[in-house]
């Protein structure tokens, strides 16, 4: 398996730093404090309460790290790792307090992030043994883009463009202004460094036809039934990249995966996807 | 129906900046702008896959708005309203770059609010006439909460605790620590200023009965069955707010609704709910 | 007495960041750097000059440890304790240049928020065994009202809002729009969530007998006299919390105190209690 | 009259932004957006309670235009013009939400900073026809420096340094250090650029003649008596700027300034005037 | 000629944001303010004192609009338009305050962007006819990246990678680490998706061949002589874009060209471009 | 050699993290997570490949330091330092993933500031003996002032203004619309505070000498001759700075600087330096 590739530091501290700014408010966890004596000690484990895929563990070591550094946080499993219901997934021990004020932060994150990688392990799970990759979109929460990406890795799914700028994507309505697809993606290369794939969405096996001769980096092959999959890679032949996407579900995947595409592409693993069921309970 | 509390236009605005820097990165649309001429025009609606309930135009208005303020956007259908598939939510016409490279950003905000909009209404719908109120938890989006609770809003819902801090919520782990539900109550009422309301949660009936002699301001009923609740709203006797919370799907919310109970809190609604289907298409 | 509800930590840093690189501006203390050798080190005393309430030491900490973590610095007098003049607050060792460098900051920090506690206790004493509570309004200055409230808490007052979405407070131009007292106090209610107080401003007792039709949580007489507020006092009778604002002096509060409202609410105390006179001084 | 050097606009909205987003917090103005209807209009004047001098109107301006820019705010007095009880500071209508909403931030940076105008111009009336000019400190409320320096000079007074950084001020402690006032006096110079000005704080005469032997840009004569201070200015003779400080209250500075100094520094000015009253009222 | 891929506004404005609050301090154009009236009016061109192609006319346009919105400002010279000692290249009218406080923020960006096309077109011209492209790298000024970036295309230049993120080049020490081209090649692959490029850098023809046997997207050929380019030009028989490095200036990128190379990459362009002179002259 | 004053750590912390933002992108250094192992450690050196001054070490002591803190950095040429081509600044031994991912950031502040400490210092070596000091002008990298100017510093040179707002500098612009230099002068200081600075521009021996009736703290002789230098500096005789500007080259600095002027300041220095050429090589 290839290593997941992580998020920078810097990302998942700022990330953490933002949803405890948003927690703690104007006054931060009063209830805690007006009720808590501040050199109470307590430990705790965070557990799953459903099957799935663990994804967001440093963002939860982070926020605890952030609210008190005295906080000793053992992480028991790894970002990527299956867990069953009942399963710890780390160990905690340092200031009631803090323990109590990091707590939502840190679940909110591990829950979201697990949920997103769940789903994607489903997705790669059913098209096992096809040679096609689960890939995701655009359709991310926004502010959360480079972190939901990194979800999708931890499930066994792979990345599509992080933006509009790192890569070229022509779809049908920039073919219709542009008058063709050849020319679009003429017009795409000219203006692009060597490093930035171009890639084009077609609807048709003719469009896919004429986008070949201009030797994309990958087509994306919309909306397109399993047998015109076929069809369509048969057609590509290997020359470049083919990704399908639409109506991309747990019950439809493997259909489409047996095309032989490349490339399956779904919103759902982020944009739909439901947390993960977590808790963090006192021991 | 009362108002839609609205957001300040400054958070809207700061959201989608946040987000359009996301998805612009360092070089924007570069397939617009290599392929669409500066100058060409183009005209689009926002349009409904499936029904649901509309929340978040404030963002799109200002997503197109942010990337190029000639763009003319006419909002159709007002956030809080139904709506059928292929209803047009919004008219717009303007430059085809700026349409293009605002259209993710408005769809993921319109799409992630309209779907927590659409799954509170649902519960909101499946409790009408009992005097129920549904309500949001803190299981929200890092970063996105105050946004998010707004979508509930306009999903007939209304709000838990914005945060830590602008409201005490005594829980299990609290009341351990504290010694006891009315000696944490009380320390608790010490703390904090005339206009924090405190709220206490509890197991059993016995608990309950011990919270009620310190008159807190709202009881919070967790994971009590039906009947459960019943005997626990006849022992409140309308002296404070009585929540339940736990099991809350709408196949549960109306049983538990009608234990007379005066808020039902869901986190589902925030942390599950799946993104509404919502396209542009060019006209 | 009741625990002093504290600041966030990560607050009191970013106001310190703040308020540091406010006075370092381009090039830092050009002074010390042009004539103290980097390895000098040096020891002083933080110390009162007046009597009053110590207010802000976390700041202080927090000044000395952005500028140089190896500054030693041993908190003498805790926020909330009152200091007599020439009682020493802190003592600090390390660098000569980083305790200069820091000095003001920690200085500016320490005597307004000083000042504010101080000017706070003083209308506390005034009060004392009224069953009188005196609380801040949101007349702070702009960017510093959480650390302002921090102030008064410390010195033995309560907070009122803390902003423009924390409860509801009606005042008489709501009420003149809105065509009622009760009407306005349902329209709010409806409006808002179970955890968020209502309180109406009334100026007669005609206007607070409408009020309390509508059970708010809290009614604010506004500047009545003694003799009003005790007949608004009779009439509320205990069943929502009793405030008074308005002329409210060291010299006026304790008759205002004797009418039995539960609280007083002060501006004075946070826009212009003078700032409490301390110093720096190199041992 | 000198012109009074205005703030850069940038600075005046950054801080308007950041108290608004202090006042609204989450949610906004929820009393109003709950009972007053959004295309309701409303009329209402900023007038003075007491008397002072004006200064903050450019954030009142912006305050208003932030929240909503359909609001008309005419200003009636500028900033550095004194105002009678009564008088009227500017007229404004508009959408009564948005008045309603921006008053508290408009009013407290006018209050605030009218406050510190009008301490400042009580010690620049008590020093008129002397020659003397009163100028402010780094005694400022953090992260408002630049703000509250300008309020100084809309009230008459000059600015001392604006931080660490923009000029060299020896204290008696870098002395301490430096082992004399002459080789301090010269390692400074030789660190910084020609347009940073050097200046050196004296306790005694004899300080003040060793001081002189290196031609300071200005000296700083600390906690002196009238008559030293007149000796000291006979001592500089025109030399450098001869500047007092310590001590100065009304009462005092009437004295100070006939001794012949050039400048007058007051911290009391800004980190203990009391703010002026001002107030909103519909009309 | 392709277009010249713009930056989105919003990375301009607040570039010239940033600029224009290091420019202005704490005061703001003090000079300007003391001696010139607020309703003074002004004439002004840029003007080039040298030859050179124009970049960073957006830059310029905003600054004078973020100081004062009533300053009109007529681009004459687009950029990318070359231009002769002497050629104006923007005409502007208002308030003399204004032109003066933005003048050398809009030149220092001008200049210095002005100064990398120049540089960049200069390399371009040089290489004409030889099918090569000149790409900048990732030694640009810190913070400036994409805006120098868009200034080489401006010089009619490409871009090579925007960060470490957006595609894969294997250098030499990673190769070292990884135990061989082909295996850090094979990982490499295997961690990313399917829109990111995979560069190899290779010293010598055996690596090369090694490279090439696992169809990289790029080869890069460090610090060969023409004589090895050309062989390696051979030996990729345009399987992939070959990239040359190393030793490229005016004198010595012709003969590299001629080799073959699809790009030739150069630091020089970014971090020692010297800026183009230009000069604001009142008229 | 009086001492180089530092730049705040904080400004340098702030200006690494903006940095490696830059460079990290969304997802970071993805070559090196995906080839080499976490656990993987390396040695490197940074060293010179020309002859130079050292400037920037805490820039990348920082940048390695935030990447990853248990890379141990031994700085070997501090600041200031001459360097020779093949001479190692720095020695460095840690995970290879973070020397890799940390080297372009710290090497593009070291070159770029290595070279403008170099450019400073050849004019300063040239002048030597001359009692003139070189300084620097506006003309910087937009965003990046305060940092090189530093670099001006570690080269031996001094700083002329930060800004346009800590000292003032009457142009010719300014002259005309005042009508004159004299009232301009009078004007400006009327305006600033005792530690501002006024110097004045002049263009001809006239001009000075109307200037000089007004006692200006310095004076700016812009593109004189230097036998008109001469002149003027016989004219000033001692009673202010005086500062001469344009044409300042290597070649023709020394003649400039013999016509006995305090201070002469080059553009050139900032703007159009070469950066020195520096490389990390593994170890």
């Amino acid at each position: 398996m290839p290593a997941i590739l992580p998020l920078p530091g810097s990302l998942v501290a700022e990330a953490v730093r933002v949803a405890l700014a948003e927690d703690f408010g104007r006054a931060g966890d009063i209830t805690s404090a007006a009720i808590i004596p501040a050199d109470r000690a307590a430990s705790a484990v965070i557990a799953a309460r459903r099957p799935g895929i663990v994804a967001g563990m440093p963002f939860a070591v982070e926020a605890f790290r952030q609210v008190d550094p005295s906080v000793r946080f053992a992480v028991m499993l790894d970002d990527g790792t299956p867990v069953a219901p009942g399963a710890v997934l780390a160990r905690l021990t340092g200031p009631a307090r803090a323990i109590l004020a990091a707590e939502r932060v840190a679940l909110n994150y591990l829950g979201r992030l697990s949920g997103i990688a769940t789903a994607t392990a489903e997705l790669v799970a059913a098209v096992a043994g096809t040679g096609a990759r689960i890939v995701d979109t655009r359709k991310t929460t926004p502010g959360l883009r480079a972190i939901e990406k990194y979800a999708v890795r931890c499930g066994g799914g792979a990345n599509h463009r992080f933006g509009l700028d790192d890569a070229v994507l022509i779809k049908d309505n920039h073919i219709a202004v542009a008058g063709g697809v050849a020319v679009a993606i003429r017009a795409a290369r000219a203006a692009v460094g060597h490093l930035v794939k171009v890639e084009v969405e077609v609807d048709t096996l003719e469009q896919l036809e004429e986008a070949m001769t201009e030797a994309p980096d990958a087509v994306l092959l919309d909306n397109m039934a399993p047998a015109a999959l076929r069809q369509a890679v048969a057609l590509v032949a290997g020359r470049c990249v083919a990704e399908a996407s639409g109506g991309v579900t747990p019950a439809t995947v493997r259909a489409i995966a047996e095309s032989g595409v490349d490339v399956i592409s779904s919103g759902w693993i982020t944009h739909s996807a439901p947390s993960l069921d977590l808790g963090l309970d006192m021991v």
